[in-house]
């Protein structure tokens, strides 16, 4: 494929490793804008890229797509500024949770190009196996921005804004909450002076085990079994956090409802 | 080491796997007690174990260990007609959540032997990589039983009640908790005809980044970047299932509170 010429508007996590990722694919990445100066210029830096913290800056002959990747609030704020005179050129988001519309109006070929992935400054992500969901107003465009997409990774689907929506909100579930209860089990553990680490070989198996089994088969523990005695002292372990003992009781009683 | 032999009490996930294991690396396993007969039966087989549902017959003499493993209802039931006439013995059990303790004027020399995993029936663990939690009363009894969890996994570690308990309630979220809401996405995405496969590369991926980062630094999504825009589409997207939404909204709560 020919390299594209990619202009970022957001400089936060998803951008930095999208970026990067088809920076060493072989597009090239001619500027990043960023409100921030220092994240503007650290991941232009890394992209061999220009950059600038001005909206009006933002070129408007010669590129191929814009990939914008900023927060639902930001991207309605932005969004007259940033397409004004550049009305022709191809622009996608890459929210989940936005609907293709939203660039109706202000430009003509648009759409979302959704990598489902967490992404983390700190840490690397192998983009082989992250999903991207495609959606665009022309046909061209579809099979134009899946080419680009399928530079980085095998696994390209088109998903309409409403398949979109769910995924991001499935994602919220299977990501961030689960991230959040790996935080209150170190939390825990921490309390009592024991290592995250030893909770690892678990967290690592309950991940794989559903790789086989759907999930309410690979269901374990008190909850699905109705050991009242365990949570009732499990609930008074957590008598100091009331927040903690709420999450337990909530997500005990859901799994007792919905066991299998 | 001398192979040992083993008397199991309850034939469940952990039972089976567990037994299972023992027998591989070289133990006998004797007998198999189970109150549901085809459970002991099932077992007994895979192992070349007698068994039995009548705890009357349970194996008296040239037994290295009892190895019990029941809810803890079960076990308080069942505790003086297993140990009558069996009290010189040394007896184990692989609660989390039970102090040692529960063996106290009953018998002895006891403990207990804790593997800190998820076992569902259909499928096999790696025992490589458990770590086992050891606590018994006489030094010989902690050091023998260790020989005996080492012949499974090098992670083998002493771990008082209190430890073991903590230890318990950490998986409980790191585990149980994580799989509900594996469990809760995969509805929100059937609900859409979208196939669960999708999430699983997020879902490898989120608990792959906390071998490298603390959890609280792992987090992403709406709530920790405090997208309200955002929270409030999912919340209205789960307006027909109001634990869910609860959920939702206590865990986004909870994640707002304890943003890094």
């Amino acid at each position: 494929m020919n390299a594209a010429n990619i202009v970022f508007v957001g400089a936060g996590n998803l951008a930095t490793h999208l970026a990067k990722a088809l920076y060493r694919s072989g597009h090239r990445i001619l500027q990043i804008y960023s409100c921030t100066e220092s994240s503007a210029r650290t991941l232009a830096e890394e992209v061999e890229a220009d950059y600038t913290t001005d909206l009006r800056k933002l070129l408007a002959n010669d590129v191929s797509l814009y990939v914008v990747s900023l927060t639902d609030a930001a991207f309605t704020e932005l969004l007259p500024e940033m397409t004004t005179g550049r009305e022709q050129a191809l622009w996608v988001h890459t929210a989940g949770s936005l609907s293709m519309n939203v660039w109706e109006n202000r430009v003509k070929r648009y759409g979302a190009l959704y990598p489902l992935q967490t992404f983390s400054k700190q840490r690397e992500v192998d983009f082989c196996n992250v999903p991207f969901f495609i959606e665009a107003v022309y046909r061209e465009d579809t099979e134009y921005l899946k080419t680009i997409a399928g530079s980085l990774s095998p696994k390209i689907y088109e998903a309409d804004s409403e398949q979109r929506k769910c995924l991001h909100l499935a994602a919220v579930f299977a990501c961030n909450f689960v991230n959040h209860l790996y935080a209150l089990s170190a939390d825990i553990l921490e309390k009592y002076n024991l290592p995250f680490e030893w909770l690892v070989p678990l967290i690592d198996e309950t991940a794989r085990k559903i790789h086989e089994l759907p999930p309410e088969y690979a269901q374990t523990g008190p909850a699905v079994r109705q050991d009242k005695n365990i949570m009732d002292k499990h609930q008074s372990m957590l008598a100091d956090q009331p927040e903690v003992q709420e999450i337990y009781r909530l997500l005990s009683e859901n799994i007792r409802k919905n066991a299998y």
